[in-house]
């Protein structure tokens, strides 16, 4: 909670812009360029944004930049294979040590999301341009600082809806309606290790939803919010030889059984 | 929830029986066998209990063996880095279709329990045979039915302690108090898909807690909580191109976005 | 977990069947017949249902009547201020003790929920005769054991949305779409003490809904989830004077600062 | 989360200190200003502090006060029923609004805690100057920003045990280990409408606990944590006459059945 800016890494398969016109009207530079006009607008100085694509050696995720990086958010769609193992390996233990992640909208199925959830993170969907009313049921988070009302539209968006395979979110924060008769946990949060994440299903390549302006604000406030703070993280195997209060048994340990067979 | 008994496989490493005399004398025929003797004891015909161990061709774990697992326990400690990583996949899958699954004492390291999680699993530990003292702080949960008063004791343990490196858990039911000064959450709960996860920290292979009666009565309780119940699973993706209910807009759908890179 | 029927008592204001016509027509013996008949059909011998209701001497719900309920289903609408404060300290007694607790429908604005949840308990409605898909979001949960496909409807239903002013539920298990365009969650739990409270939001008193069989599913499932098991409760202060495990400090308590002022 | 100073109103039953020397040897002038010190400390200008207390006219808590209040923080112990079921009310709709709330130690049996769970918030109690050591289960969390290693500790206590007649919290943030032999949920955070509520259970009226570094630290950071924040709060019932998006049906309501009888 120092005045440092927080230092964002947003990632992005960065594909459809380059090979899909309708994606390439809405972002031209980048859904990626999006997002972090979306965090400069809201954070000014708060924030240090960089970005980082899946043609980028390692992906723009190397360890030097992941040290470096406070919160990550991720888009990605039609590439979730070739997200290379060894970098989601590292992308996990960022957020165990205290990294925030935003995952949003289609990366509810990349490695990373199904590394950190332990399920299949599937769903229904249908790309129909139908609207969607998105109900806030905790108005006291701060990822729905400053939103009005009970609820907000987007005009036109794909459909998410339940049964969505995740874990029991530790926070519901938002449930969208579709139009076509769905629900959706559209705005969760999970604990894992040091890390927050959030997921916020809002967000495609053909509808010009990061423009918008709430989704922006939620995308802003969430950074915020998954910023690392806390105590420190232990995530190793802690052997404690002596006791901190005294113990009444003698024992001798059969060291061979703690030995890895 | 018909009269059929649950059909519970019991998994043991089953390596310390083998090759220590301190775990022989107490399990002389095996962690598992003790376990299963518990289950039959509390449940009697509402139960049908066969083991599996690592050393068995696919540990055990064979599709067909799942397939007819309705909660599968598992205790391991010296060879997790053993347990072939399609075996994981294939126990994973059946606890999001709804497989129940124990994960008993140094079962927190496991490759299972880490997959489910998404966190590292790691703890303190401490093995000085002191006393451990646990606490019910969720008195309505059938996992604690017919124990009585607020805690029960075991007099020599290892101990586990916090930080424990887990998501936030759905119940934590038990917290334990260490006579060398920590605390640890004992009896969590986790929901992954249409499975029911039970992690429970007492069980030692030096120490004789599983002929512990508590300790017994709660493996028992967790078989029957965890047993698949509920409505069907939904974990892939699920394209729904008409909808339930009108939609206004007139949309064409890119089918190339939906096409996997 | 005997063999012993679940002791059911179901509660109804008992206004509206005597006093509206249509309502008269959809329930002509009560609401409360309604919802035992639901149980009895579902349950069988393993139920043992009565009802009672706000006309009779201490709304039916005397300390002997408690005494010997396991499960109470709460429906009220009109009368909620009629309800006599020492019964309601006497069914929340109860609860922490381990009584189940469905509250359904209208009865969010019942005193004794809004008691155990300590918010308004208030929402959005509607009375439309609108759609109602209700999605179930925890295809583990006994609650919804036996029911099929991701969703069931009711055709006409009031409106009740978000935002529900409820504490974060312990379960959020259905989540209801309105052809009006709202959201609600639907299926709550919730524990208190050693009780286990359902919110169940579909039902109403010109709606034929308790007729409905999954409706009547689930509120059997929920009376059978409810029911009390687990360990002793603990409801009142311990002074606890000798310490369990030795305690190096010698303290003389000032007695005085324990006696109330 | 604009620049303005956090509004805090230090709540003190504020009797043992002028009764009793052994508190007021410790707390010379008062619990609340040794409080309003280390919010003063920790925060500075980010804070200003006011207290209220027992004896004052509506205990110091008009509704002018609370109006401009936005984290009260609440210790009592002696004299629990002199406090006011209007202020009560007016406290727990302030809460419900928005405004952070601070229950301390013996805060546990305040009626203002008590009204906001629904249980009997009681617990096992020794005031045998034994020793604490509290555990942090969840480094994420900004109340614990700022703390070292895995845990702290409190030389001589009051303990509280475990069962803790809580519902079950939304985030349990410090678990207590005491000498004696108890374990306690010594730090749990519950929302309540649009306020969000801490519970921490360290502090005494003749133990120093108020001036330990890690304590002050850590009501500080509840009080930054639990200052208003996120959209706007609904707590009345809210009849909707038209519908959002279109309904098929046609219906006419019988109004009789929505007056109160």
């Amino acid at each position: 909670m120092t005045d440092a800016p927080i230092r964002v890494t947003v990632w992005n398969e960065f594909i459809h812009e380059q090979t899909a016109a309708s994606t390439r009207e809405i972002y031209p530079e980048g859904i990626h360029a999006a997002l972090a006009a979306a965090l400069r607008e809201h954070l000014g100085s708060a924030v240090a944004v960089r970005s980082a694509t899946l043609d980028e050696p390692e992906h723009g995720l190397t360890s030097d930049v992941l040290a470096r990086t406070d919160v990550l958010t991720w888009w990605g769609h039609k590439a979730h294979d070739r997200v290379n193992d060894a970098v989601v390996d590292r992308v996990q233990r960022r957020v165990l040590e205290g990294m925030g992640l935003l995952v949003l909208h289609s990366g509810h199925a990349s490695k990373i999301f199904r590394r950190l959830m332990g399920t299949s993170c599937m769903l229904r969907w249908r790309e129909a341009a139908e609207r969607e009313r998105i109900w806030i049921v905790d108005p006291s988070h701060p990822i729905v600082d400053g939103l009005e009302g009970e609820f907000f539209e987007i005009p036109h968006t794909e459909m998410y809806g339940e049964y969505f395979d995740i874990p029991r979110p530790d926070e519901v924060i938002l449930i969208s309606w579709y139009e076509g008769g769905e629900v959706f946990r559209s705005g969760c949060t999970f604990r894992r290790g040091k890390g927050k994440v959030f997921y916020f299903s809002p967000g495609h390549e053909t509808f010009p939803i990061y423009h918008d302006a709430n989704v922006r604000r939620i995308i802003a406030n969430a950074v915020c919010w998954a910023a690392p703070c806390g105590s420190p993280y232990f995530g190793d195997g802690r052997r404690i030889e002596a006791p901190l209060s005294p113990i009444a048994a003698k024992h001798i340990v059969d060291e061979s059984l703690h030995r890895k067979g």
